[in-house]
């Protein structure tokens, strides 16, 4: 495609190429016969500005960039969406990257982003990310950044997140408030912030209650995945057949769980309660529903674009921005899947 | 931030822009102890390339923009995933827009990806869009353009697609094949070309098998959702005493259907066979298991993605691409709501 100029324009209708500008810009001292001959042959020639021209004159992409775990999951998806949205309402295009959970992918991605001069960066962080120099290096840049759910407590930028171990800690304590008394937990991996923070909530539950940690009914998932929710009820039921409630660390991996149970004919709550995490939308919709924790995915789009864009301005204008950390509130939502009747 | 320029790491080295510029290039003709001064240098600074400049440059900016209906739509976030991770395997970033639905906030993205110069565009239609001069924008301006899924058959451009009719053709001969004999169809909206050729699958199957087409049994989505699924399973009961099949536009309304019949204990498939569309990972792990049509949603991303590069790239060395369209096949997954025993 040939590039349609200012100058060809210019040339076109024998004006100067200052004249052509201003008409486009709709200064005062151009005449609105030559204003409106510009604009209809601009329209006619398919001119658009020159982006990349605009940007180097303004230092400014209006471009950000989100790099997610994995953008098919229903948590991921309601976030990215609201981010979106969000920016679009405020004139900012959103690249976005997928880590993928690999450590060695969401640092090249960091690079690529900051490569490409994005005015700021959205983020939450793969479950392999055990370190955080990709991290420093934006902060050392002073790129405007948030991390969102998936965070590292050490470094100092803009968070949005929830309270993991309050949510966990509740989850559980509804279980043994419907009398389950030997609970077993299945958690994510060992990096991630927020499956550590669910797990000490789990175990602080139990704490609260009088009821003995038992190391071996905490089985640990790797991929956080619908079959491993179905495998790990399988073994929890070969390894404790008194078992009568079951915390999942999220909802994909809980309707493992029930698709498991249903199989076997064991009766959700009757004999097993079940509570996931997140309140994925198809958790309402499942036979038996399930209760869970809601996580405010759109919100949390919503205040990370927000707190991103107070950094980005701030840096415009040369001021000072103190990161800040937004915690949001979670509930439980109690559906068919634990409602026992207690005696 | 301050940009560190060349002129900066020259100027702190004593030795020339040029000299500054080849050392990082690996030119041979700098000497190893200047090329090694100067990249150390480079990296204290976290100097990065002023990527502004070079797509002024080199013309390109190594963006794509994709535009979506929705994201938070099982089949749209995995094309988008598998288009995001074959671009960043061939070195280009993705801008990605939900139109939600709009053809007016349609129209406004792909003007913003046109001033934003991508390299190229994929794009799957609202369901509002009725008319294509935006889309003719896009090819007046020789933007490398792919359509898929919902596509305008009118354009020239490229196109990834899957045939909706015969898929529908084959999902409702299914229903007929386990012995249903009153069909019922819960279509999308009137513009989606895919909704109309679902539709006429629909159609060709019952005149294939010599039933009377009674327009008495279409339902018509507006939002193509959950509840939608859930509402019209309610009057396709109340109009219709004796159905014994249905069949949805998609997998979310059937699911819907499933929920309400469920709620009214009438039995899938024994009384009522039910039929979805794109084999959405759910659909196995409801109760009972989900029957419905296989959309190839990975293979369109990565298909879309690279008859794109293909076009860039024709591009670029200023070769005539000549537009292609890809079919994917389909094909029907047989699970428990529609396996009837056929006496």
């Amino acid at each position: 495609m040939k590039d349609i100029t200012l100058k060809e324009i210019a040339f076109q209708l024998g004006i100067s190429i200052t004249t052509v500008s201003k008409a486009l810009k709709d200064y005062p001292d151009v005449s609105p016969q030559t204003r409106n001959a510009v604009k209809k042959l601009a329209q006619e020639l398919h001119y658009t500005p020159n982006s990349f021209a605009v940007n180097l004159r303004t230092k400014e992409s209006k471009t950000i960039g989100l790099i997610v775990p994995e953008l098919v999951h229903h948590f991921f998806s309601n976030v990215v969406n609201a981010i979106i949205n969000e920016a679009e309402k405020n004139g900012y295009l959103v690249i976005i990257l997928q880590s993928n959970e690999s450590l060695a992918l969401e640092k090249k991605q960091v690079e690529l982003l900051i490569n490409k001069r994005v005015d700021g960066i959205i983020m939450s962080l793969s479950n392999d990310s055990n370190n955080d120099d990709h991290i420093k290096g934006i902060c050392a840049r002073n790129i405007p950044f948030v991390m969102f759910d998936k965070i590292s407590k050490l470094s100092t930028c803009s968070k949005v997140v929830i309270n993991d171990q309050k949510a966990a800690f509740n989850a559980v304590q509804h279980l043994i408030d419907m009398g389950c008394k030997k609970i077993a937990h299945i958690r994510g991996p060992a990096n991630p912030q927020n499956s550590v923070d669910r797990f000490i909530g789990f175990k602080k539950a139990l704490e609260k209650n009088n009821i003995v940690f038992d190391p071996s009914l905490v089985y640990t998932c790797e991929n956080v995945s619908f079959e491993e929710g179905k495998h790990f009820a399988e073994q929890i039921i070969n390894d404790h057949k008194d078992i009568d409630g079951i915390f999942a660390i999220t909802d994909l991996v809980a309707v493992g769980v029930l698709a498991y149970l249903n199989e076997k004919e064991i009766k959700i709550p009757a004999q097993i309660a079940v509570i996931g995490f997140s309140n994925w939308f198809m958790s309402q919709v499942l036979s038996p529903k399930l209760s869970t924790v809601d996580q405010p995915s759109r919100e949390m789009g919503i205040e990370s674009f927000n707190l991103l864009l107070e950094e980005m301005n701030c840096h415009k204008e040369g001021k000072i921005f103190k990161p800040r950390t937004i915690e949001l509130k979670t509930s439980v939502i109690i559906r068919d899947s634990t409602m026992k009747i207690v005696i």
